[in-house]
This record gives structure tokens, C-alpha cells and sequence, in this order.
């Protein structure tokens, strides 16, 4: 059943388009289908599948080719895959303690990638954009693909206004209203659309499309590094909010009595299961790092008291505010990412009692709590996907795009 | 632009059945609108309008008038309504003190409809049936509009699945795993399609569609009653969760020290912004309701000092709660509603302090906070909003399905 939600009228010539789109689209999250497959998945006919996937590969956006018959009689069946160079992105990340980047080709195959620690501080703006700037001029140089290129994707620990790519507050960087998307998109100087997110925000849509979320409708994703970061999923769709600040989970506040926040606020979720939290209550300083933190995971893992009941007041802290959100938002999955993905194999056990304890039952006994499956560049396999985003929902016009100034100069 | 999110695929007969549905719709959200308004909100040429109005007029949903042209020049304007009685729906809703029955035309307009109160209490499922299906059999005769019932919708102060209205969960009721949908479709026995929903969620629909709402896109709606219920709209799409059961706001953890909630966890936010903590507060016996509640807020507007610490304290958790809610979806639009809509004028300057304090700036300073504007009604309007959205969706559809039986007979 086709349900229309909105007032937006149709007209004849999105068909096509939107057809386009849903082959795409299909191919890029699933891989390789044959032409039955995409009959199934987009309920079009056998022949409107012909014409579309022919279309395509004229643009060269796909390829076909034989499958083996594997002896079965009948006509060979035909794959079609997505052409990794038809589109390729480039991704950028920017988090507390390193800057990356990648060329990641449509059908999200990293071409090259490559990642640089920083100690961690308050690097300047310049700083951090030179830097990055020359680490994507390297990793394109080794993949060797600029032709190819169609978009670039930025991921950001900060609160992002997405419409303009400006990151509002980044506390963890020390910045406040910087202009990220124009001063990545002047440097880098490529031509091409730049976006700007939030990091957590596209880890959770890395591991929906490709890691542990996968097939999940309702998700949260609880990212835990030197702040606590917040993706979610609602019906299917990333929940942004009015202008991309939505997400920041880790400002729930959860405890009256607590320690004050960087945010200014006091008890937020974020001081009670923060890496900061974890390290002073295991009795290291709360400075150091993911170092300090596989230090105490060490400890706990050889039965040192402090360490086991710094993790056990993780897992309960972190247990009740994943009640209360199962309650707002009846997820069908949680994932724990950073931090908490880590610490997961600690900490379960409580996180579930927790769960049993604060969470209404109903949503309660829906959902299941799994670790990250994409480790720490999910944001910048996110900040890919949203750099694909354009030519996945509409890659005739962004065919038609791409051609206008090909057909100015000629 | 056009964007496909998703991978199933357009067929050509879509087209004209999505369009059809953006204009019953748009008339049925909006009022009457000329055929020129029509043309701009859905993006649609004028001939097609004029086709789907016309065939929407024949199937009786919709209905022409000339409207005068003013004195002005040029053809008149012709005004396109929807005909009320061109599908009209049932509306039930079942709170902890009452009980309502509502019948509604298309367009939004109630042509009849009744509340009876109840003394609060713990009613049998059975009981309640029963009352509300003679209820709803007094409204239907007086409205004597049986002939062009299309739905059944009914809000319930519950945790609803969805799909099949079974109410895992209605503590103020006393209720647990009742399959409320089957035991109405059953009593009322009218062979309609029945839905349920939180009253709460369906009290946020109402007022985003004819409400204070109105052009909300990323919208918190938070009820004080016995309980504090929560209705969710993210990115214009009511937040229901992965079975039904989101929106339990009332519920998120805020208070490690405090009471022991009703649903057995501690400290819930509910314990500190519901009725019953502001009767205790203010030196009433919890279990006052609604007249209590007005006492109180009489005793405040008098300067009763106990009454305006009471209320204080109230605006003090509201807007704590209300911080970490912004912080997690970005809204543009916060409504409060029940007991939270009439102490506003009380707690407003609290509420905004406490964002001020405890709230990220950026999405802090995009939130309009309103009082509720449809009463106690709201949810019963948004039982009717429920039961309209099959035809709204897909109109011709609709059509098809109602002209069915009579064809089988003929």
C-alpha cells in the first residue's frame, strides 16, 4: 500500500527519478542483486527494471554482469552492482584526539584512508582546518579518484547546524559558532557540495546501514569517548531536529546531586558515565585518554576492586538513562559504541538488571542492547553516506547536475 | 526537489492516487482553498487539479462553490471543501476520570460528540466497554450520520501497540495486556476499522494539526494529569516507537533521591512534576484531581505561600526535565498541556531560567515553549485524526475498498 503523508503533489517525470533512486539506492546498501532481486525489493516489473538498470549503466553508475548458472538450467541470471568510481565521496573527521580522512567509493568501499592522533587540546580552527586539508590532499593523491569525486562528507564531535555546515558549540574542541563548512569548503577548494554533522549522529547511520543496526527501525546509538554522544533512528529516518543540534543524549540530566558539567549544567548523564567518570572513579586521572581506559578494562579484566566498581557504577548509571530513553523512544535496538562498546562485555549484566528495574516493561522487553560492529571510523563511514546522500536520492538529476558544465563549456 | 528515501519503487497508478490524497489532505488540514492555492501547495499543474477535484467531487469527498470575486476583475475563484459527511469517523478516548465519544467529519469538525465523567478509580475492562459503547451509540443517534462512518479512532492513557490496539500497560487504570482493539471492534460492532493510541500521542497530533502546534516540525507536547504523558513529532512524523509505546517522558530518570515511582522505578520525572507531587507539595491530599489542582493554583494567584513554593517547585523540575528533552530532540516548538497549560502562566519565567541554565544553547535558543490551545479535547480529536489517516493516505484507495461489498451484493 502507497501511503502519501504529505501535501506535495506528484508529477509524472519523479517516477523515473524515484525509480532511479530505489535501484541506487538498493545496490549501494545491499551490494551486488540480480535483476529478480531488484524486481522484489522495489516491486517494479521485470521489464521497467531492464530499462532503468540500462540507464544506469549508460550514466555508469552500475554494471551488469553474468552470474554463474551453477549448472541449474534456465537462463543465466544477471548481477548488477553499483560502479565504486560511478561516484565517489570524500570523508572528513574531526574528534577530540584525531583528524581523518577517506575516499570511500559508492557501495561504501574505502578506496584510501588515513588517520591522524593528535594529543589531545584545544587546537585553533586554522590549525585544525590546514591539517586537515593536507591530510585529504594525501589520501586523494593515494586513491587516485578526484575525476571521480562527487561530495564531500564531514563529521564533527560538536553541535552542528546542518543547513550551512556551522558548528554552533564543539566543547571538546573549545569552539563556539565557527563556520565549518565554509572554511572546509575555501580550503579544500574541490568544487564540490560539503556537508557538516554531528559525529554520533552519522556513526549511528554508518552502523544502521552497514554495521551492528543494521535492519533496526528504532535505534539508539550511545557513543561514549571523552563526552557521550547520542545517534538516533526514529522510524527508520535520522532524528536531526529543527536545525541538526538534536541527539545530545548525554545532557539528559539524571542526577541533581551530581558533579557539574562542561555544559554548564550539573548531573548530566555524561558526568556520571563519561570517560572522566570512569577513570577517577577507578582512581586514575581523568585525563588519559582511551590509553587509561583499556588501563582500567586491564585492571577489572584481573580483578582490581577499584576497577570493578568504577565499571559496575558505569553499567548502573548507564543502565538508567538507557531506561529512561527505552521509555521515550521504544527502540527496537540499542547500540554501544566508543567507550561503552568496550566496556560492554563488563558491564551487560547490569545494563540488562538496570533495564529490568527503571524501564516500563512493554518497550523494555523489545529492544536488544549490542555493542558497535564498525569500531572507531563509523563517523567517517557516516560522514561518507552522507556525502552519497545526494546522487542516492536522486541520481538522475544529480546526473543532469553533473553534466550542465560540461555542456556550458562545449 | 524530489528525494527517495527508500527503495521501493513507483508505479505509474501511484501518481495519481498520491496526488488525489495531497489534496484531500490539504483541504481537510487547511479549509477551503481556491483551486489556484491548490495548485501551489502541491506543486501540481492547474488541468490536473482540475481533473482530481473533479473526480474527487464525484465520489462526494470534496465540493465546489464559486466564491465571490470580490468586485474584482478577471473569472471568479472557485472555493474546493471537503463535504464532512464525504467520510466521517467515530472518536473514543478513555482517561482515568472519564469518558468520551466524539463524532467527527471530515475537515475536523465535530458534529456530536460527549464526555461523562467518572469518580477516579480502578474500572473493570469490562465496565468500561460497556459504558463507553452506550456512549458512543447515544452520540451516533444524535448525530445520525452512521451512513458516512469510515473509522473508529480511540485515544486511551495507556502504552498501545499499535497494530492491533492491545494496551500492554495502563497504570492509572489498573489495566495490563487488555486487547482493547478487539474487545471495541466487538461491542460497538459498526464493521469499521478501529485503531488505538496513546491519549497522549494523540493529543500531540491534534494540536500540531489544529493547535498550537500548527507548522511544527520538531515538536515535544507534554501532558500533566494523574500521570505526565508525552507526545513526540520528529521531522513532521508522530514519534510512536518501535511497537507504540514512545512518548513516556513521564519517566525519564531525574531523581536518584527521589519518590518511588508508580511504575516502580525511582525518581522518575513524573514524581516531580505530576499532580500528585504538587497537591503533596502544597499541603492538599494527593489524590484531589482537577479541583485540587485549581484550589491550589486560586491559593497561588492569592499569594498563599505554601501554593507558590508548591508551584515553584513544579516550574523548577519542568523546566530541568524539559532541558534534557531539548537537549535530545531539537524542537521548535515545545506544548504544554493539562495541568502544565493552566500553571504556564505561573511557571513560565521558571521554565525558561531552568533552560537557560541547564539546556545547550543552540538548540535552546530555537524552542518556542506555548500553552496547549485545544483542552481537554485534544485527545479525542486526535482519535479522530487516527481513524481519518487511511483515507487521507489513500483516497482512491479508500473508494475502492468502501464500493467493494456493495459491487459483491450487486
Amino acid at each position: 500500500l502507497v501511503t502519501a503523508r504529505h501535501e506535495l503533489g506528484l508529477r509524472s517525470e519523479t517516477i523515473r527519478r524515484t525509480n532511479l533512486a530505489s535501484i541506487v539506492r538498493g545496490l549501494h546498501l545491499h551490494g551486488p542483486l540480480s535483476r529478480s532481486e531488484l524486481v522484489t525489493r522495489t516491486g517494479l516489473t521485470r521489464s521497467a527494471i531492464g530499462a532503468l538498470v540500462g540507464e544506469l549503466a549508460t550514466a555508469g553508475l552500475v554494471s551488469e554482469e553474468r552470474a554463474s548458472s551453477g549448472g541449474s538450467p534456465g537462463r543465466p541470471s544477471t548481477s548488477v552492482r553499483v560502479e565504486p568510481l560511478g561516484g565517489a565521496v570524500l570523508a572528513l573527521e574531526i574528534t577530540v584526539d584525531s583528524l581523518a580522512a577517506g575516499v570511500v567509493g559508492l557501495g561504501g568501499g574505502v578506496i584510501e584512508a588515513s588517520r591522524i592522533d593528535r594529543v589531545r587540546g584545544r587546537f585553533s580552527v586554522e590549525e585544525t582546518v590546514a591539517d586537515l586539508t593536507e591530510l585529504a590532499r594525501d589520501v586523494r593523491a593515494r586513491a587516485g579518484a578526484d575525476d571521480a569525486l562527487i561530495g564531500i562528507g564531514t563529521a564533527i564531535v560538536g553541535m552542528v547546524r546542518r543547513r550551512d555546515g556551522f558548528v554552533a558549540l564543539a566543547p571538546n574542541l573549545g569552539w563556539r559558532d565557527v563556520p565549518l563548512g565554509g572554511l572546509l569548503t575555501a580550503a579544500l577548494a574541490m568544487d564540490l557540495p560539503l556537508s557538516v554533522a554531528n559525529d554520533a549522529d552519522l556513526g549511528a547511520l554508518a552502523e544502521l546501514r552497514r554495521g551492528a543496526a543494521r535492519g533496526a527501525r528504532d535505534l539508539l546509538v550511545i557513543w561514549g569517548e571523552v563526552g557521550v554522544g547520542g545517534g538516533l533512528i526514529v522510524g527508520g529516518e535520522p532524528l536531526t531536529g529543527a536545525a541538526g543540534f538534536g541527539g545530545e543524549v548525554g545532557h539528559l540530566p539524571v542526577n541533581p546531586a551530581g558533579a557539574t558539567c562542561g555544559c554548564g549544567s550539573v548531573g548530566c548523564w555524561e558526568t556520571e558515565i563519561g570517560e572522566g567518570a570512569l577513570l577517577l572513579r577507578a582512581g586514575h586521572a581523568p585525563g588519559g585518554g582511551r590509553a587509561a581506559v583499556d588501563a582500567v578494562l586491564r585492571e577489572a579484566a584481573s580483578g582490581v576492586p577499584a576497577a570493578l566498581s568504577a565499571i559496575d557504577d558505569l553499567g548502573r548509571w548507564l543502565g538508567v538513562g538507557l531506561a529512561g530513553l527505552v521509555n521515550v523512544f521504544n527502540p527496537d535496538r540499542i547500540v554501544l559504541g566508543g567507550l561503552f562498546g568496550r566496556v560492554h562485555p563488563f558491564v551487560a549484566g547490569t545494563v540488562r538488571s538496570q533495564l529490568q528495574r527503571h524501564a516500563l516493561w512493554p518497550s523494555r522487553d523489545a529492544v536488544h542492547v549490542v555493542p558497535a560492529s564498525l569500531g572507531a571510523d563509523a563517523p567517517l563511514l557516516g560522514a561518507a553516506e552522507l556525502a552519497f546522500e545526494p546522487l542516492l536520492s536522486d541520481p538522475a538529476g544529480w546526473l543532469v547536475a553533473r553534466s550542465a558544465p560540461a555542456a556550458a563549456v562545449a
